[in-house]
């Protein structure tokens, strides 16, 4: 209790979500930590579609990880990715959804991806201001095609959410983005784009690049319908992203 | 535990809002320092009108900032912007304009501004004096003209609001409301208003100034409908408040 | 948490309002402090009316100090103002009102100062004594004309009220009564009892005594109709006061 | 926290009224030290009556003392006082007045003394047993003639209360009580049994005995009403009280 | 906090009643504590009937002790008394009567002694297992003759309950147990019970013993009925206990 | 607070039960720990029948131990006993007469054994799991005779219940079932099997075997009729079984 | 409480289920170590079928193992077993059960292994989000047979689950799997898996392995029901185990 403990393992994490000094809510800010340390995550788009590409990485011996569902489809045009507490996560994915079928039911069109962003980000709000409940400790990719184009939109677990080109949650989040950044531009072709978001997830991890530990979902902009790459499709795309690597 | 920790560390932040020894409400001054934290904001007005002005800060990259909205139309004579946690923000700007809606609703006549900063003031003080919630992390500012004319008002995390004739949040806020203040006249028009809210941020920003990161609404008194200044409106004013900075 | 706390920040403060070993309510002393920084408020009465007088201070630059309104009608012929946290207060003054609004309604007749000013008092009292919430952070000064003559009643953060010839509240407040205290008889007339007021806020104050940084309400005691000085009015009894004072 | 606190502070006072490891409740312990800084407030009775005798401190100036009233009518033939926080003491004697009209209206006759303070006391021990509330921080004399002849019953914040002959409560209770022990018959007048209230006040206080720092209720054992010395008849049992005590 | 003091003040006695590692409930030990600050009072029963009796210890001067009544009718063949929190104690013999009135309307005959004190153990039993509330700081005696003949039966504050031949409650409990213990027979006459249990409190205590200090409440095995002892009965009685214990 | 104390007495055992870091519930550990200090209590099962022996350790003098049942007839078919807070196992044996009632009406047949434990169990668990009530702290066996045959089930305060051929509970039940293990046989006749646990009760403990110590309750599987011995049965199994003993 | 305390025995356990610094949520960490201090259990599918292999550890003498249930029919064609608190284990059993019954009546066909999963799963995942509750302290292994063919699916205290081809819980877990993962074959026969499934659990225990301590459920593929294995048949597997181990 005396020595060797910094001020954030004394009080502020405590019962409910409070303000530190500094004005941060340090329950949201732990949650993100949990974030940090789900699976490689990316979404991404271009003028051609959008897509979400998870690595997974081999936790236990023997898991069946063909079974093990990364990417999900809300809707026909919407998908959705997330890192950090796979049941958190879970819960999420079904709000989303439950919203994006209830917005048909009521309104009797396809929702957009902000809509079905910004339900479950009110959601991840509330968590964050009321007591006897935590925060929820997962970030959310929403990637899809509605009608304002291609939409990739991730929220927080603070219920914050912003558009974007790419981005990358999970392990070495920030590594991703940064190789991205660089390569990144709207106008390439959907294929390109799968092609660098390998390329960056290939860069920062340690794992043998094989068509078993990639998830890649996809939606053309002039398709609307969500797909997942075969096994076969992600091989060709690895040794194409390996030849322009080097 | 032992050294290195103030007073602040130690108990009046848990749990729910209480008053410190000297009369503060430590949470409701830490969730201040949040707004603090947030994009620098101006509202300002002039007989001619009402402005509300913000530099988008660039935190990460690839983020789709033409997307990032952050002044809203509460009813048509009356717009709003924030600092701080965004989800809260968000949540309250929801608000805003359902007590906007409502107003019309139940009196068959437009909200005057102060009616709209009072409904979310209210709010903001519950949640400083009940438990089981933390208090909202933003400050709002809401601009508009109403039958008393042109209103800016700005409601703090503590729920006490203030009409204003230029206010600033977020960062750097004090700066810039020095830098206007010897500068600023009620008589002024609205573009000269314009070009000075510009040339304060200017002053306190390391951004290379373009059109891309400032978000500018307007409502003028006689027009009372808001509007958002287009990319090539804004250039040509950065490009007038650059020369008569120099 | 070891050298130079006192005990107020070991747990008195914490949770809800409890006792301390000497018998006080900690969160309600404390509560007092933030009355303690309010602005300087008095209310007096004599023979001929009553009035409340306030000093608005600077606190922030371009403030429209004319809209920020300090003292409040409650009825006819009951005004009131506070010093203390602003949202609070502004929660209170709404609760006055609609008290008197109430007992107009059930009893057909105009209420006391003391049926309101003990009807807030009954919810200040509440706040001090269960769990979930924290007392009001305000002092109220009610004032006004009724069936037994002048009357002017602070009421305090623990609930308790009492009727005063002369209080003053906020910064300074025991200065200010103890400048009144020598001076003050009964049966001076309103106008003396005015300049005596301003007198002894310009004793306390470094601010340059200008109309607009006061703000008087007065009641006849014959006309039982609460009105605010206008500016030209201060303005003269500012003079007056100067010249009464040297 | 390490040096010069004692072990009340550590613990036994916070969150809900818990007992020590002595079977003390603390709270309740501390909620009786605000009872002995009240006003001295004496009860007694002898054959030909009850009174209760307050003497009114000077706290702050230009108080109206004429309008603090702190012996109440609960009834025809019942009055109160309390010493301790005045806001609480508020509280319950509202209780108690309306208890005795319940009391009327239900079965049709006069309330004991009895049937009065059993019903505060049940509150109030209510209030020192389950969470979310803290203890009342009064002790009240309820002095009045029933069926049963004289009465003079005190109850303390834990809810227990007593019949006595004669109690004091407030500031230099215990000396009050020494002097009038030695002094007390159940015989004498109702006359003597003031002067030897007041005696017993002007003993333990600084303050120069003055009709309008005493405050005193009467009921007479063959009138059972209850009624308030004039200022004229404080007077002259003044100077009798000390006559007789030189 | 850091000398002097013991593990039980650093935790287990705080918001609800809890397990200590050796499997006490704290709470429940330390309301046990004020029962043994409470007045001594013995529960003894023999062939001929059962008797309560108490020392009435003088804690202030002026009390009327007369009207301090400490052994109560329950119902007419069944008594009570108690020893702890006088407030509580007074809650917990209402409750008593009222469990006896509800089951002689319910089942049309008179309760069992065992009927009332499981009633009476039951609820103190949950106020020691669920939060919110403390446990009751009161051990209650009761005492009566039913359709198994004579019983007493003492509470803790536990909820535990048990049947006696004789019990003593209160300051030097364990005094008197052992004083009668060595002279208890439970075919001597109820003269001779009352005798012993008058022997046992002059033994333990300093005080002089006279009738009025004494309450003693005597239930007969063929009379079924509840009295008191006049003044004058317990007045020869202590003579005879003086006269067989010299 | 420094010194000498374990983790376990810093903070696992307040609020609510929850998990320490090795994954115990130390408010359930705890809640064993008051099991362990009940009164011996054995239950075993042979071919031939059940039966349930309590050894009453002397507690306090003059207790009429006669009156003091341990073992509880459930059903006819049932019978029960606990070690523990004696208030806790009350409430349960309350609750298993209530299952087994409610059962009989519901289904119009015998409950089994396990049904009742089962439901006792459920609500223990529950009292694990949830805030705002503390474990029970008593271990229940249930002995009885179903359609299954013997039956002997031994609930604990986690909820956990296990079905046993021997089992003790209570002061030194790790010694009294190293003595039994050696020596059980399924097929010893119900004789044996009560002698063999009187035998264990007297070997662990240190008071004279006396017939006024022992409580035993018997089930034949023939019979399915719950009995409790007489004294005279008692004292013959005793003699008997010191003889085999020496 | 100064030596030798890491951090997580100061306060991420307590209250709620909050989260760490590094993002974790030590509470249902601490609840997946009384999940490996449970007894040894294997899920394993094949090709041909499923089985569930449980080794029953002695914990107390006497204990009637027979009757010591851990492996539970859930439908028809799926089956359970868990490992950690026996209460929370049975509890979920329990709703696993009630979930596949309401499966078959709500939509008239048998539910999947994973319906069942995910519905223990979501109520895992709110046990760890809200207060007033303390997670589940168990880990679950499903099996069966459904129309995805062979279907593990383990549960974990967090609400997270995943599909197997094997897996472990309970002591020794960590080495059990890696022993069955350098062995594991999808298309060997049920035979050889359930011979596997012996050899590991007999390579990690010291007891002498004997049909009584093992419990083993098993599916085949094509008859998608439920069957326990006899004694008779595990002694078989036993030696065969044997055999091959040396």
């Amino acid at each position: 209790m005396v020595f060797g403990l910094g001020p954030q393992q004394m009080g502020y994490d405590r019962a409910i979500t409070v303000f530190s000094p500094d004005g941060k809510l340090y329950q949201v800010e732990y949650a993100f930590e949990s974030v940090k340390r789900g699976w490689s995550t990316i979404g991404m788009k271009c003028k051609e579609g959008v897509l979400i590409a998870v690595e997974k990485k081999k936790v236990r011996a023997l898991v069946e990880y063909d079974r093990v569902e990364k990417i999900f489809k809300i809707d026909e045009h919407i998908m959705a990715s997330f890192a950090g507490l796979a049941a958190d996560g879970r819960l999420l994915i079904d709000l989303a959804k439950e919203v994006a079928l209830r917005h048909r039911f009521l309104y009797d069109e396809p929702p957009t991806v902000e809509v079905v962003a910004k339900a479950i980000s009110d959601v991840k709000q509330a968590y964050t201001q009321h007591a006897g409940v935590r925060p929820f400790g997962v970030a959310l990719i929403l990637a899809g095609i509605d009608e304002f184009g291609p939409q990739v939109i991730m929220t927080e677990p603070s219920g914050q959410y912003m558009s974007y080109y790419a981005v990358a949650i999970g392990q070495e989040y920030a590594s991703i983005q940064d190789y991205i950044e660089g390569r990144y531009k709207y106008d390439m072709s959907l294929r390109e784009a799968i092609i660098l978001a390998l390329k960056a997830l290939m860069e920062v991890s340690e794992e043998i690049p094989k068509p078993e530990i990639y998830e890649i979902g996809i939606i053309r902009t002039d398709e609307k319908v969500m797909r997942k790459l075969t096994k076969d499709e992600i091989a060709e795309l690895i040794s194409e992203a390996k030849k322009s690597s080097s």
